[in-house]
């Protein structure tokens, strides 16, 4: 007849899940409840822990448990190259990548006026500060390729060579181990335009 | 460089919800600490409060914070209708089809020894005494038309008919609004070989 509140309450409280909806945050109530309480234990305990304990960086602004995190801290970075990403899970695509020596800074999101997201948003004076301590050489812009990242590269780009700081966009084309076959025309499209001499 | 700890617990703690992956884990976790903080202290608070509160019902062995659920407490119920179905899921659709007026008996999983399930792990021994209460006239097997479905019922339909009990299978055949195009072989089988009169 009726679900006791407490379920609902959790099955509800699933839900703000991203990706989440009424069956799969059932679904997900009844595996805890039903084999994995520990888990859900350990679940809550994560949960109210990182909520306490993770606060942004003051120097990157990406997650940390700290003041200023353990990247911007190394001096094994080098600190003449400032890499703009949007998330934090993008500052750990690049670090997986090795492809990358100098420092970071982490929007926590893109220009989305639409959605309320503006320059102050995404902590765009932060950025100008931090590309401006005298040290950084070259900003290299790493948002996405997506109409939202593609509009914030070239707000930011504005911004900072404005103030004469040296601004690049990572490349875009084909990825590696592609067939022309397989990639849309679009990519294609700007991979010739933005062919380079061998 | 590092995932500061907390959060790196956090994105552990996620892969514990059934269907979720490291990728996911990790958007889950981005998600609540930069978009929805009070969702995740609510989560906090649903788990560790259906964690103290959930139990099963002594009856019907659903989940329930009474001794005894409110749907086993109802008069409006039917008690000589025993339906026998996997989980409080499946109890969830029958309610839902509003097409069964009896009592439950929810087994919490179906037989797969593969998997360490047996006789013993989905309460069988409970479900005899339940169906032998001397009020049961009729129990209605709702598991799954699964492997472990078809197992659980063959093998709860002998136990019971060794004691005397009647017991019926929900009917297979074609979904309502089924189209004999685009059903599966088996099913259509099925459906002839049980074909009724009309």
């Amino acid at each position: 007849m009726k679900t006791p509140s407490s379920l609902e309450e959790l099955i509800g409280a699933l839900r703000c899940l991203p990706g989440v909806g009424p069956k799969s945050a059932q679904r997900m109530a009844y595996h805890l409840l039903q084999r994995d309480k520990p888990g859900a234990q350990r679940l809550a305990g994560a949960l109210q822990s990182a909520l306490e304990r993770i606060r942004h960086c003051e120097k990157c602004n990406s997650y940390a448990e700290e003041a200023i995190c353990a990247l911007c801290r190394s001096p094994r970075r080098d600190p003449s190259l400032l890499c703009v990403v949007e998330s934090p899970g993008d500052l750990l695509m690049m670090e997986q990548a090795q492809c990358y020596g100098g420092l970071y800074f982490v929007l926590m999101g893109a220009l989305s006026p639409l959605d309320g997201v503006g320059p102050r948003e995404i902590h765009l004076d932060r950025l100008l500060r931090r590309a401006t301590d005298g040290l950084v050489r070259e900003t290299i812009l790493a948002t996405n390729f997506t109409v939202e990242g593609e509009a914030t590269a070239h707000y930011v780009s504005e911004l900072l060579r404005a103030k004469g700081i040296r601004v690049s966009r990572i490349a875009r084309g084909l990825p590696v181990g592609g067939e022309l076959e397989h990639v849309d025309s679009g990519t294609l499209a700007q991979a010739v335009h933005e062919r380079r001499d061998i």
